[in-house]
């Protein structure tokens, strides 16, 4: 049993708790309260810092890593057909296994414990979370190009099953790269098995216009009208919707995950944010990859998802840090249907510690808007993950050296750099 | 003399050179080159790190950092009027000091070597910056209520002359709380020096609508035609311009300052950078003060500078990278009037290094890309002012013991929260 003491604790109404220690035995929290004795494998004095859940990050690409600072300043089409799909026609799974694992060192050293990860490996992002302990939710990623519905059936039955730290959701790419017969056996999929679906959605305006085009209507209304929806799901970005898109998405219990970092930088628009709360859609956040990004820190997104509202309301008060927070903790953990979206006895021990001692929290006029407004990866002192530390003050305990991994990425870089001719 | 080994440095056209090494003596670079014998009081093994000129902070209000996360999600105007001026009232001299050293404290951690700091206790500022070694261009505050043109006058002579690493420049605090006749006293003053004259200007679309009420003209038109703009300046903000506006800051050679993240969070707009930067008018980055960002980080503003300008012109393209990150360098130190704008012998000894090896650094497919778009101060291993380390691994070298200071801070703040009753 590993116990943590003279620290801060969020709660689950983000209030905070002092004078209290928190405790876990295997993979769980086994007790909050005050300190009493017991017998501990290591005992951690959190010198007045806080615990709090460890972010989600509801949207990613980890394998993409390889492709960070190496296509930057186009538009997503182009930066899609010209640079990003030449580089990954020459990525190998083993490629995608190291650089996995290179996202998931970022991840803990940012403070996120899962991510629900799209991508078109999903062996080589389950083996990484493996070796790592990282906490994955894997996302189907099927299109025109790969993998096909009964690939996705086959992933689903496997991979929900192959270890407590993955977890495998039905999903697609989205709407513009996959055919309309795909998504109606995806739709059977859903119905089958009684589960939710995730994907892109409504990212540019393009998007939505092509779509429009083809079937006379949004994603969104495409996605319900073909049942996609009838189990509720994800939906990533969400930039450009109409209204009846929003009534859609609460009618349907849809998570929207917003990624407003790669929407900035892909010059795809602000998502309305503020208006889907309004609404009651239950909203999350996302990094995505680290090519559109090009960072994987919640703590740059978090920021955004607020600062972006303030300028599309032109109202300083949208989007509280409070809700930001909600978004990043424990909506995250409902899109990937994790039992980690608080701190209290019961729940999966994704933990992590924020570091109060560094100037950018001082002074602690109030620690949530610390957090938001101020925060950033130097504020974390640990990540655990399903009750193992892989990370602390500035160490990785992610079951691969972390210099040999640099090494191997960058070795694997340069090889698909060379082999397209790039 | 210390010399910098192992090392990529950054050189004045953003390139890099690998296999040289960087020696300081005093607080000037004295040699970049090839490895030769001499002898060192110190040598760094920089392990393969980076070496650039440390970011300047064009524009800020160290001693705010008692208002952190303190008022936050409010408008501007009841931002400074409901909850940001009662604070003030009670706070004093001494507290200054300690709050600015603060400040400091942050800027090091982030690798900001120098600030443009506004503030109406300029002696608190400058002994701040004597005790900590930081480098600081203080500007003139001068408004309806405190300082005065005679004032003005009088820290122009004594802080210009007070220690090599303290400036002052004429300044004032904005149109919207200054009277037309100390605006003509200014103008006389920059006159009478031949100096340069900054100010905060067109922040909001009401300010901008108010000014034109009481004067006919825009902030910037009334600025020129009064001769305030004569020998150049700063100008802070800028985020509501009209075409002539901007034909006048060229005309005029002023530096508009950018505050990216302040900018969203009291919901004033985006700043017209790409077409200012088209226009060909001077651009720099400051973080603003603590209370309206909250955190003082150039990683952010850098990124936030980018990331608006995708948005606001719908083009991915725009306000590359390299050009933020001159902005962030050169352009800060040309407001500031500094000669520490690039990493050259004979330049002050302002240097930071860029710690690549973190996983949001890697692969390495392009520095000055993954420095704007996915670095933070977890990157930043040391931060050297003036040939002095004030900032190595975590550790702080800034004439006072850091603990120590966050405890003083935190008395300040809930003294002053105490007497404001709020």
């Amino acid at each position: 049993m590993i116990r943590f003491h003279n620290c801060k604790i969020l709660d689950d109404n983000f209030d905070i708790i002092e004078n209290n220690e928190l405790w876990v035995e295997n993979n769980t929290i086994k007790y909050i309260g005050e300190a009493k004795d017991s017998l501990f494998e290591r005992e951690i004095d959190c010198k007045g810092n806080l615990l709090m859940p460890g972010f989600k990050n509801a949207h990613t690409h980890s394998p993409m890593t390889f492709l960070r600072s190496y296509a930057d300043d186009l538009p997503l089409d182009r930066w899609l057909n010209e640079m990003i799909f030449p580089m990954e026609a020459k990525l190998t799974e083993d490629d995608a296994y190291y650089l996995s694992m290179l996202a998931a060192a970022e991840f803990v050293s940012g403070g996120i414990t899962s991510a629900f990860d799209m991508y078109f490996y999903p062996n080589a992002i389950a083996e990484a979370a493996k070796t790592t302990g990282f906490r994955t939710t894997l996302c189907g990623a099927v299109n025109n190009f790969t993998s096909s519905p009964e690939e996705l059936e086959k992933d689903f039955e496997k991979y929900n099953c192959c270890c407590d730290t993955v977890t495998f959701r039905l999903g697609f790419h989205g709407e513009y790269t996959t055919d309309i017969s795909i998504l109606k056996d995806i739709a059977s999929l859903s119905h089958k098995y009684k589960a939710p679906v995730s994907a892109h959605c409504s990212e540019t305006e393009k998007e939505v216009d092509q779509c429009i085009q083809r079937h006379g209507k949004s994603p969104v209304e495409l996605f319900c009208d073909l049942g996609i929806s009838d189990f509720g799901g994800s939906l990533f970005h969400c930039v450009h919707l109409s209204e009846r898109d929003i009534a859609i998405l609460k009618e349907k219990d849809i998570t929207v995950v917003t990624n407003p970092a790669s929407n900035c930088k892909l010059a795809s628009g602000i998502a309305p944010l503020s208006r889907l709360d309004k609404a009651g859609v239950r909203l999350a956040i996302g990094t995505d990859g680290p090519a559109s990004n090009n960072a994987l820190s919640m703590f740059r997104e978090m920021y955004l998802a607020t600062a972006l509202q303030k300028i599309q309301t032109k109202d300083a008060s949208a989007l509280v840090p409070e809700k930001v927070l909600e978004m990043a903790c424990r909506n995250g953990a409902y899109a990937m249907s994790s039992n980690n979206d608080c701190l209290k006895e019961g729940k999966l021990a994704d933990i992590i510690m924020i570091d109060m001692d560094k100037p950018n929290m001082q002074p602690v006029n109030n620690i949530v808007k610390n957090i938001v407004y101020s925060g950033g990866n130097e504020n974390i002192a640990l990540t655990m993950v399903n009750g193992k530390i892989l990370y602390e003050k500035g160490n990785f305990f992610i079951g691969e050296d972390i210099e040999r991994l640099y090494k191997k990425c960058a070795q694997i870089t340069e090889r698909i750099k060379k082999e397209s001719n790039n």
